[in-house]
């Protein structure tokens, strides 16, 4: 049972409009597993340098996240700087040292080939499919992925793709890898590729889940105070990928549900820098904010 | 009981990445009354040249609205040329004519003072204003505005806005009208000026309301061939105010249902060039799409 995170483990470096911060805790398998383990057991999988702060680990262990995959490799951690405007969408990307995340090319653990879920973060897609074939026989596998594998590995990508059950990316990248503007049409392009459910993340305008036969969309939580929009897409997918692993299903329902559990940990996360708001949360912030999701959508019958 | 729809009366000029079309109908007024039509009873305030073709006035009669305020100047029609990139999100104006509308103020006959809706479409807010005060006893004042005015006349537009009951903008024009980037916070801005809901336009993003004491959120029906989004908004004030006026009732619970109806008036809209698809519907299609969208955003209590 329970989810296994691959990706990276990073220090960001940040700067919105509300302030500036140094070398904080980042990377996508970091988010996602914060997010998740509020709702099941999660294993990550990353690699990071010498010069990582022991506290960071220390501080997953203490949200309860299986760190036995998290390698320490000689060199320097992956380092991540970027900048948002006032508009608090997209990122600019100052400056990226892969630095010991170059050569990230895990081997699970036997007990880790085992888990039920599993999470590949924004990673090399010939990555992913390594992972994936490690594994035994998992129920679900979900990915991200961002427009620098949409544009220098589009062939790989499309093959790793055309093995996940869950795609979760934003909707500019949903255009750029099917090459359409139309998001719908180009929603329906990447399932002919072959995954089951594509989920696009559109930031302060929310989430829409589409596969073969339904759409379901839903608003962003309406938030007066974005403060740090950095792993907002992995915290999303944490929600998600966490409460179906809960749930045991991935029936229709149980998809729609996760959204917004996905929506609901993002929000969480957009409101401080790094995922420091998003690691002190008690399951009844939680469940409280998917109420309000229902209060916040709900409208009467004909 | 019914609307009275105070706004422009245009011919249109629009280029797409699907197609062109010269001079044909539009203006605020036109795509409000032809949605808000399939619901209540609609009287229309605006002015054409000389040259404006009967055919088009024969059309909205056609429909049921009365076009006894419609009145018929000389010279020429209110022209609009404008052409959408790829986004599809927002127009690029290449041409505006006012024409006859340029010295539009209109004076309301005795029956059109009487009618219990107001809908104040896109046009200077001392106008907007001047036509309130003639109304007797409405229960129910809505309006449109655009940067024009917010750049233009920013006093003379927050005096109407303190008056209005329901603003119906755009996100742009909600950050620009209140000078401030996070979309909730700009919306509170603008409560405080006095109106007690604003309805927020977000294209395909969908629709948020805003009133004191909660938000409401629908993304937009899914479509995957969007051919002219203009008149999307009018089209969509016309599904607002024209479900409200035909349930008799302003409460909470039927605001939300009419943000819907608005949402299906303007999945309509777009799927065509000009009015046509619009003027074509039948109730039962509006109801399915109504059902469309419950299917669209309902996931299940906690």
């Amino acid at each position: 049972m329970g989810i296994l995170a691959v990706g990276s483990v990073a220090l960001d470096s940040v700067k919105t409009p509300f302030g500036e911060e140094e070398e904080v805790l980042g990377g996508s398998a970091t988010f996602f597993s914060i997010a998740a383990s509020y709702f099941t057991d999660v294993s990550v999988v990353a690699v990071v340098g010498e010069d990582f702060p022991l506290q960071h680990i220390a501080f997953l262990q203490k949200l309860g996240i299986d760190t036995a995959g998290l390698e320490t490799k000689s060199g320097r951690t992956f380092r991540w700087k970027g900048e948002y405007g006032t508009d608090m969408n997209t990122a600019r990307t100052l400056d990226t040292q892969l630095n010991v995340f170059a050569d990230f090319s895990p081997n699970l653990l036997s007990e880790q080939k085992k888990r039920e879920f599993l999470f590949l973060g924004n990673i090399d897609p010939d990555l992913q499919r390594r992972v994936m074939e490690q594994m035994e026989r998992p129920k679900l596998i979900a990915c991200d992925t961002m427009n620098y594998w949409i544009v220098n590995k589009p062939d790989s990508l499309r093959e790793t793709l055309s093995r996940i059950d869950v795609v979760l990316i934003n909707d500019a990248e949903t255009r750029q890898l099917a090459r359409e503007s139309n998001l719908i049409r180009a929603a329906k392009t990447i399932l002919d590729w072959g995954p089951k459910t594509l989920v696009i993340k559109r930031g302060e305008y929310g989430a829409l889940m589409i596969d073969r036969k339904s759409v379901f969309g839903t608003p962003a939580y309406p938030l007066e105070h974005v403060v740090d929009p950095t792993g907002a897409g992995d915290s999303f997918a944490g929600g998600f990928v966490g409460y179906l692993a809960a749930a045991k299903s991935c029936d229709p329902p149980e998809l729609r549900k996760a959204v917004v559990f996905g929506s609901v940990m993002a929000s969480f996360n957009v409101s401080e820098f790094g995922p420091r708001r998003l690691a002190e949360l008690t399951f009844s912030e939680i469940e409280a904010r998917y109420r309000e999701f229902r209060a916040l959508t709900d409208f009467g019958d004909l």
